[in-house]
């Protein structure tokens, strides 16, 4: 699993957050503690969760100082149990406490995030759904977040607005109808993007389906009504090859029956603008 | 109330936000609305919740397009019920799609703060403490997430590292004492800065009364333990204009009773870490 | 045709490209020519060509100062025969002397791009395939040429490596085989992204053809060999919905037998990378 | 021959070029190489060519992961004959296959070039004329187009407008007479910059003499019409040390008899605006 | 004494300083310099005075060439005799040259503010006062200017307009009254920090002993009367914990008067706005 | 007098100093000023200068809120006595209070430095010297303090590196000979830039006539000698058109001597490294 930045990236954006944090200086730490002073620290779990975010807390000690060493003992991805220590850091004692706060708040997050997203993966491993993202991430994080993701066994969907089509309820009522806003999007969509376009009613398929899309997003329909839709959209002709997605309002609780109903993909929001931070924190020792 | 960043630092932190969704085009909505068509939308609340982020979101639409409209109907601060269309809006179409889910995710994490800040202030409104918040911000939006803490009613603690002292545990480890880190900061902190120092024991907090700070954070304390250091505290000489903070475990249930123990500030990093975003949309309309 | 850069995307863009030219200052029009006085000036194609980029040299001028005023009597996409006067200018005499150079390299390399593409595109009219670019373009000008390409009449291959698959021959080496690398892709790719395989030889067609992937990119075929590939994927169960794209040595010359042959799409780096400026002049007025 | 920027310029010019073309990852590369395989690649000339870019591309592979090598094993500036392979290299796999276009597409502009530069000095090389640039080079690639020009053996004209003075047609008709621009010029100017003013007639020509300038660009005339002009100046008093640039085009086909007609400079925007891009690839090896 | 700057962050500043004065590249050391020549250097003071800097001056060496390596014997702080040769240098003779200026252009700076600040605070080194600087710094050198005052000896004010209070006439003139003032921002500001108010007359020194405030800066008095007013407050009940600060005026020569006056704090614009360069220069060896 | 930077660039610019020193925000005038309240300002002189950077200022104020505006009653360049109102400012009283400093800090510092070249020119008016200025300006101020230099009536010498050819004393040494390093620097420089050469001794300036360089820099030589220098230098057959330079320790007292020893040209850094800012402020009026 790799987070898709240079490593320059992912060290511009780590000094981003620290400076941030950080301006004019940490006035505590330079006030008492020595320029030359090491210090050791430990992090660790203190709830139950999946990993993520190594490398991101790493480069954040180490756009504090460069030299600071961390030593993971896990990979992201594990699931840890409270109170394990999964990597070791060693450097100055000051670029340990003045990194620790923004780096724990990152793995804080992007730990809540695989976390979830490990708990919806699980719920429906007995079937072939793919558990996907949205674009609905923090602003700011979104390469972090969707990495997250994937670190909890999710997809990806659309990175941006850049990279797949999809046509919703806002472009089908500008444009008049699903089928003319198919054909228009054809006409000048790349030949490596597939076609997908949201639709509310039983209608709307009916009209998907004669429009001839690559992918259908079945949008707040319960998992009876997504059965359904299931049902019908494998009957048509040409059916069984078109990707089938359902969004909205989707539950740890419900999660399984709309995997049960058949679809290709569950996307979830929530797994990242709801998931909560959990808690990881780091032990700092005395200066050898 | 103000997001404190000017209106080209609130423009280019839009555009960042924007491009990071955008990339190189939103091709769905390129192939699909022509460049003349225009749009109106309105904003409205689906839960209850405190608004927050209407500068923000009006920031986001005209990085899109800069002849946009935002009219609020109400201010940020506002409790809205669901259902509530709070405001409108008018522009380009495209430019109203495109830039749609960035202005919601903002607008959602923002309220969803401003609600949660606003449930612990009202809890506690019947005595004089103040909800502040902490560092445990998404990093790369703490300006806007501390704007929504004060929306909801709370107050912030340092924005950075660079604008307060807080002695916490980790300075005391290493520096060898409370008493030697509080000189060693007495000796080069500005003097517009006040001294506060983390205690987690009552030893420490008679050593912090001893060495004469201006605020103290007691971590992890009970509110029973809460109340007993706050009698030690205001029984102390000139203990009556010292701050006291507490933090740690704090919950909508149990914070009452932490106000009530007589301290002046209740922090919580829940208030931004892990408020869940709240439920707004857009609606749009064909374009006339 | 859209350029897919915002507002203040193209601003910056142009700014960046002005402050290249004129870094500390245009000495000689600073030392010669008052601050307010005014100019008018014609932009005028000085030979036969399709035009691209009037967007892009209005933002120049007015990176250079914001009052520039650019009316345009054609647009983007126009033949024009030589002598044309295709727009008027009217600012501040500096701001045109300055800015001049760059807006008309930029006009001069994008019409260069759109007449080559176009002088492709008419010559394969009597067919349905495409003419598309790829990633051979200028470093830091990609979104600038694929505009010149559509505004020729052209579409756009991938805008970069995230937005689309293309398996190329270094892939297939590495991994060890077409199908191993099909299959790897097949299990990380978004569902909204088709797969398409670069293939040398019949051998890896047939191999393509088992993998069952969405496109394939015959690459350095002659047109008979090119024909040939097309009669056996369309021959192929499921081979009639295959793209299938030629690329390599094609010219002017030979673009016709490889539209005939039966593919999809055609694509050139010639395109961009070797299509020379077009000649394109600023003629200006004495200031009134 | 090096090139005027600092190894961080070029490092982030590198890293800007590759971000443009890789933005969220390479989704082929990613899913088909393992994170820890190595790859070797030779890069080689596919035409007869001369060689500019060599840092230039060492930078891009460096800016996708910092441990590749290239080892080169010619200089910028060499002849290299079809299949000569030019430089090796060694790193991950990922990275030599994600910076591969980039390189690529650098290093084949930039010979290109050099190439087309170099036929024009060994055009002239029985005489003492200097082959210039122009500001005619592709807007963000300045310094890197008028390097490779170096490298072809030719000479710079202005980096930009700020380190020169060159009093063109459109000053000279704003301000009303060159003999009045080139005193303007001169009260202001700085005492190390010479004044070059383009003249189109022989009146101007004298009009120049008088003046008093440092330099004189005879643009748009016939080899006799610029023999007749430099006879012209030589003959006048101080006419000796005047520097004569010719510009306007020239063509491999006549740059002889410019150059024979006694100029000391000869510019070509063709150098640079024209120059179409010379085949050079890179194979690269299974991973060891 | 520790420049309150990441590794990164002074090293961007040293670049953009660099870049600022090399541009396209130093032309004359290009022309004249082997890549490859080594130099050494000297540093050395060429007048008495108080060092300051050392980490800069190697960072913008380092900005031109990352091996460029240089050794000090003193530390910042150090007072210099006139000829003192205070640190050493190795790396390219290119650039060596080529950084010299800009190195030598912020050394001087610094250097004179620490000099002029040290001379300040031996002044009234037999009292207890500090000596502390203002905003009145050179805009984009505010954290070097204030760290040079540290080096001095002195201390510092704000950083900036968010770290802390200062309610200065123009606040009083427009909120209408002191007292107004006070209460205001009692309301608001952070727990942590200070309220320091600007009085100009004894009226104004009572309103503010009323209001209740932390810090009180007498603006623009006398010795005496800023002794009257010191008596004044530390009669008052409380008045022994206000702080004192005086400005305004203040000269070597007043200095120990403001100091005997018994404030706690005097504060200087001069020594950041006023400070001239001290001599210092960079004497470069033959490379060997 | 124009300031070589474009509107958009000096906005960023002025948002850059005011970020310095607002940052996350100016507590106490948020605190303290409603919103909306209007405020109207005076800038006036307090000592006798010449004025400098009304843009700037103007740039600043607008960078709080664009909505500031500045009417200015004198131009850049006017000598100003003491008591004199120069500008009146209109906008809201939180812009006009948290720009203050910053605008202020330019404007003095500019202003002194127009003032002390005003007062260089003034001393040599009777002669036809030019009053030049150097490379040694605060780093990140280049472009704003050689502004103000021609605004005093002076003029500039080199930008930075790039523009002009300055042998010195370092590249003679490193490269063996003055006339080795003037064979080098004819060799590559563009034909547009002049040679000059450094020399502190008779027999440089000999070796710098044979060598055949455009301009001189007599370097730290008295009065006395620098008249022998161009008695010699105008005696030399070609002599006459050499532009001579004198540089090192002049001063107010001296600047006469130099002037009538019959330089061209006569530089000094202290003109930007040692200006002590002029006393200018801002009496703003309670909101109307």
């Amino acid at each position: 699993m790799t987070i898709p930045l240079s490593q320059r990236a992912l060290h511009e954006l780590a000094c981003h957050f620290l400076d941030e944090d950080v301006g004019a200086g940490d006035v505590t730490t330079l006030a008492t503690i020595p320029e030359q002073a090491q210090g050791r620290g430990r992090l660790l779990a203190k709830a139950t969760l999946v990993l993520a975010g190594l490398d991101v807390a790493r480069a954040v000690f180490q756009a504090a100082d460069g030299a600071v060493r961390l030593q993971n003992h896990v990979q992201d991805g594990a699931w840890l149990a409270p109170g394990t220590v999964f990597a070791e850091l060693e450097g100055t004692a000051r670029a340990l406490l003045t990194a620790e706060r923004v780096a724990l708040n990152l793995l804080q997050r992007l730990s809540g995030i695989a976390t979830l997203t490990r708990r919806y993966v699980e719920t429906v491993q007995h079937t072939n759904v793919r558990i996907v993202d949205t674009r609905k991430t923090t602003p700011g994080l979104r390469l972090l977040e969707k990495y997250a993701v994937r670190v909890g066994g999710g997809f990806n969907h659309r990175f941006g607005l850049a990279d797949g089509v999809l046509i919703k309820d806002n472009h089908i009522a500008m444009v008049g109808s699903l089928t003319k806003a198919v054909a228009l999007v054809r006409a000048s969509v790349s030949h490596l993007h597939k076609i997908e376009v949201e639709v509310d009613t039983l209608a709307q398929l009916e009209e998907a389906l004669t429009a001839g899309v690559d992918a259908i997003l079945l949008d707040n329909m319960t998992p009876e009504q997504t059965h359904d839709a299931v049902q019908r959209v494998r009957a048509a002709p040409g059916g069984e090859s078109i990707l089938l997605e359902t969004s909205g309002g989707v539950t740890l609780e419900s999660v399984r029956h709309y995997a049960e109903a058949g679809v290709d993909l569950i996307s979830s929001g929530a797994l990242t603008h709801s998931a909560a931070a959990v808690d990881i924190s780091l032990e700092l020792d005395v200066a050898v």
